[in-house]
């Protein structure tokens, strides 16, 4: 077991915008980014929050990605807009585009917004979650920042997991948020994994014979495996056409692998739909009858050797309602790569 | 191997709109109804089209569904609809909504158009292409008409199939279509296996002790498994909320079992999402992207014992021109029980 220790998110915010300032962001995006970052390990999205930190530094130090984008909006129509992200931190570009789709979903009833030149923006709940405060639905979807999938059949590693989220707000219950990779295991999973000097399970990755590959720190060599076989293909595929390609963002072979390339600008795509509750139904009624769906599905009988039915949405709430309380944990080695990062940037440590 | 003979696509129509006429659907109607069916057999979804013809029928007979629907708008802004579909035929509500998603999504860029009060409407497929003709991507997504899927780690079945299905538009290459359910397999492939008197795979369906079920025959005892286990519930949920329960229709324990019970009104809701390309990109250099995704996907080198790598659509396509051009074939089992139909309503043997 890797040694941990317990960090206040309020402490975690103020290290990571420190890092930023010291690296010329301007005040409120260093903040905004902060405060996103901090959101997604609260939300226990351990592989998408402080753990991108060092890697995000070495982006904006290599000049790969802008601390102070110019967020263009390049084509619009009343229900829709594509974004040109001018190569900023995707939690800012991303932030913007949920913003537009939520005030444009006000009028229209339901809003698409896409993003081009924009980067990895941390876990896709984030994003899919902001509309539920304003009533509405959303649903967020984006090119993985590396390709780690072969098409179904292949070895060429021309997909990403290509991650999706969708938040359905409720009353009482915590809301559903499904936030999920269309392969078996997000990568940020494998890199937690090797983090952590866990051996991965059978079906997350095999090698080019098609043999299972367990050990983390020979990911470099392996292949994410789709959901569902030729489904999680397919679904990969399409969502990179959307997110990707639509948008005139990378999806393919042009998809910088940002863990290994800190300089190439990413061409990161990405969008977000919100869309108004009350465009279709009573909200409150609505709100309810998701409660009563939640309830339902907790009563089902079990399979043998299960203890719970667990609802999408239902961990986050629970992980962020104890982080909150006591903390986030910050293993052993992620410590001491921050630990290093702070004095490189001459920070406080964390 | 059981026996089958071809049909033509034009006497298969002919065929389903005299059943159809039979049962005093107006003409109109009845010809649409043919039409979507057909293509259904034509694009080899053996389970979806004239497969459920004497089911159809029997609904109808029964007064559980109705062959002359009023379809109202009952709430609109100017990207969303909700219809109700007057517990018309699935075909004909989401054929109507199809249309009114494309005509808002022509100046408002995307449209989303959900109904209650709908039915079966047959493979997802035929709604998410139907936007293609006019450069615009089509989304379909239905509460699937019978719970086969208990939530993950349950046994009660409260969850269905609830299959998605996306279409994206090409230039010279077939357009790209994902059609898929939720579930390892769709139960219509369930019944198909049964029909056909094969065993079914271990991973399509466990008993309620978990135990492997290959018996079709045996199927009414069995639970469909999910794609990705959670993943795949948590997707049957979340489209189960946005096609049923946000559109005021049927979701979890209200689903009817259509498969069980010809009487009840369904009040199945699904949904259709226009969006248009030209929102976002030039149509034409769009289009001929998706052509190079598509190249770039099918020249991946090929792991050990795979012949070759398959897009999502490509054997739509490829079917559709084998049977338009040597018809549908349709297995003995189905045969006999079609000539039983027409004998009873008093039309024309297929």
């Amino acid at each position: 077991m890797t040694e941990k220790r317990n960090v206040k998110a309020d402490r975690l915010r103020s290290f990571i915008a420190s890092a930023f300032r010291a690296c010329d962001m301007p005040q409120y995006n260093a903040a905004r980014m902060a405060e996103l970052m901090t959101e997604a390990d609260i939300g226990g999205q351990d592989g998408h929050g402080v753990f991108r930190l060092p890697q995000y530094i070495g982006r904006i130090r290599a000049g790969g990605m802008s601390v102070d984008p110019e967020i263009k909006i390049i084509s619009e129509r009343t229900a829709t807009a594509l974004l040109d992200g001018g190569n900023g931190p995707g939690h800012l570009v991303m932030s913007r585009a949920a913003e537009l789709a939520m005030e444009k979903a006000k009028t229209c009833g339901v809003a698409w917004v896409g993003a081009r030149y924009s980067n990895h923006a941390g876990p896709a709940f984030l994003y899919a979650r902001m509309p539920l405060a304003r009533n509405m639905i959303g649903l967020y979807v984006a090119v993985g920042s590396a390709n780690h999938m072969p098409p179904w059949g292949g070895t060429d590693l021309l997909l990403s997991t290509n991650p999706i989220s969708v938040a359905i707000p409720s009353n009482t219950r915590p809301a559903i948020v499904l936030d999920m990779a269309t392969t078996v295991a997000a990568y940020g999973k494998v890199k937690t994994a090797a983090d952590r000097g866990e051996t991965m399970p059978e079906g997350w990755m095999i090698d080019k014979q098609g043999q299972p590959l367990t050990d983390p720190r020979r990911s470099g060599e392996g292949l994410l495996l789709p959901i569902g076989g030729p489904k999680g293909y397919g679904l990969s595929l399409i969502f990179g056409l959307l997110a990707g390609t639509l948008n005139g963002a990378a999806f393919g072979k042009d998809v910088v692998d940002f863990n290994a390339d800190p300089k190439a600008t990413t061409n990161t795509g990405q969008f977000v739909i919100a869309l108004d509750i009350a465009a279709f139904a009573d909200v409150e009624a609505f709100k309810t009858q998701v409660d009563e769906i939640w309830e339902e599905m907790k009563s089902s009988a079990l399979l043998p050797g299960v203890d719970a039915i667990r609802l999408p949405g239902e961990r986050l709430a629970a992980t962020t309602a104890e982080r909150q309380a006591n903390g986030i944990p910050i293993p052993q080695a992620l410590g001491a790569r921050l630990d290093a990062l702070a004095d490189d940037l001459g920070i406080d440590r964390l």
